[in-house]
């Protein structure tokens, strides 16, 4: 089972992967948890070449050519060897960021995003739970931790109203494979819930 | 004008290349003699990732999209910028490379570059010189001069013979840009017959 969390930064997207991955290896599955952009290290040395420097160093183009080598290599070194151990893969971020940032920056991008993923990346998760959540509760919360990574978290409320709106459009395009969970609630709260959807998709 | 030279290891086609950007410079052109992997800073970058450590350290897909990475940049940064100012542009290995490197590892991996080149480059040379040599002979000029690229440039005479049957096949499925030069003579002679070649096609 390969599971994906996304949402906006400061959705808690993250802890709740955490937490799930917890509760999961309390029921004794064997988990493994992962994070895109990265995931393996190859595909952390690409993260790295892409996020350093001027943020216009790589064009729109040649960023996603970068972060479809990352995920391409993510997938065969991590990914795929965890699922066919029989593990649970639960990754925060995957193709799904990729389709929401590259989309929204400039509209033709989202084509050839999919057409890079057809070629070479062929797979989507079993199941993508997407945390939504008010984008200004959300950026209260990501300015509160810091450390945030500069190029895809530093936006402001009303680009993350459309990143809100976008993930929710992708949720509507995928709809067997995305359930959203209402993350502006107490995180145990929140917690409680992905468990729940997780028991009923009988992980 | 956009000029590729192609060859096998040791056939003299950095050499032509530099040779001929001499010959057009000292005919009054401006010309940007450039390389591939590389040829802008961030296509450098993603060379040393791409040619460091382990040779299996990424899988041919993975390779291929951070080559077409590599590319489009030197495309953006390097190439199209020097044409769009009315330049020559003679390049050091471009598509055809990856072409007939990758087909020659792996049969469906042609497919691959095909696509990935139709979707993000786009652009061929409009004049590709392809320096044919004996591998023999191309062998021990590869060996005699040293600092040779180990992933690319460290085979054996076998191997050799079938690149070059894979660039003669390339020029015959490309007729209308490929030109075909017999690179195991003297160097001067050689440059002799590209320069000729240049001027009949009008640069």
């Amino acid at each position: 089972m390969f599971i994906s969390f996304e949402g906006i930064d400061g959705s808690g997207k993250s802890t709740q992967a955490r937490r799930l991955a917890e509760h999961l290896r309390a029921l004794g599955r064997e988990v493994v948890l992962t994070r895109e952009p990265g995931g393996s290290p190859g595909a952390e040395e690409i993260r790295a070449l892409v996020l350093r420097g001027d943020p216009d160093r790589w064009s729109a183009e040649t960023e996603i050519l970068l972060f479809t080598a990352a995920r391409r290599d993510h997938l065969e070194r991590t990914i795929l060897p965890a699922l066919a151990a029989g593990k649970v893969v639960i990754c925060d971020r995957f193709a799904d960021s990729t389709r929401m940032y590259q989309g929204l920056s400039r509209g033709d991008l989202r084509g050839i995003v999919d057409q890079l993923h057809a070629l070479m990346i062929g797979r989507e998760p079993d199941l993508t739970i997407l945390i939504d959540m008010d984008p200004a509760l959300g950026l209260a919360r990501a300015k509160g931790r810091g450390g945030v990574e500069e190029r895809f978290e530093d936006f402001g409320a009303g680009l993350q109203e459309q990143m809100r709106a976008g993930f929710l459009a992708l949720a509507g395009e995928f709809p067997d494979r995305f359930r959203v969970i209402d993350g502006g609630r107490a995180v145990d709260e929140v917690a409680q819930d992905v468990a729940e959807l997780a028991a009923r998709e009988r992980l």
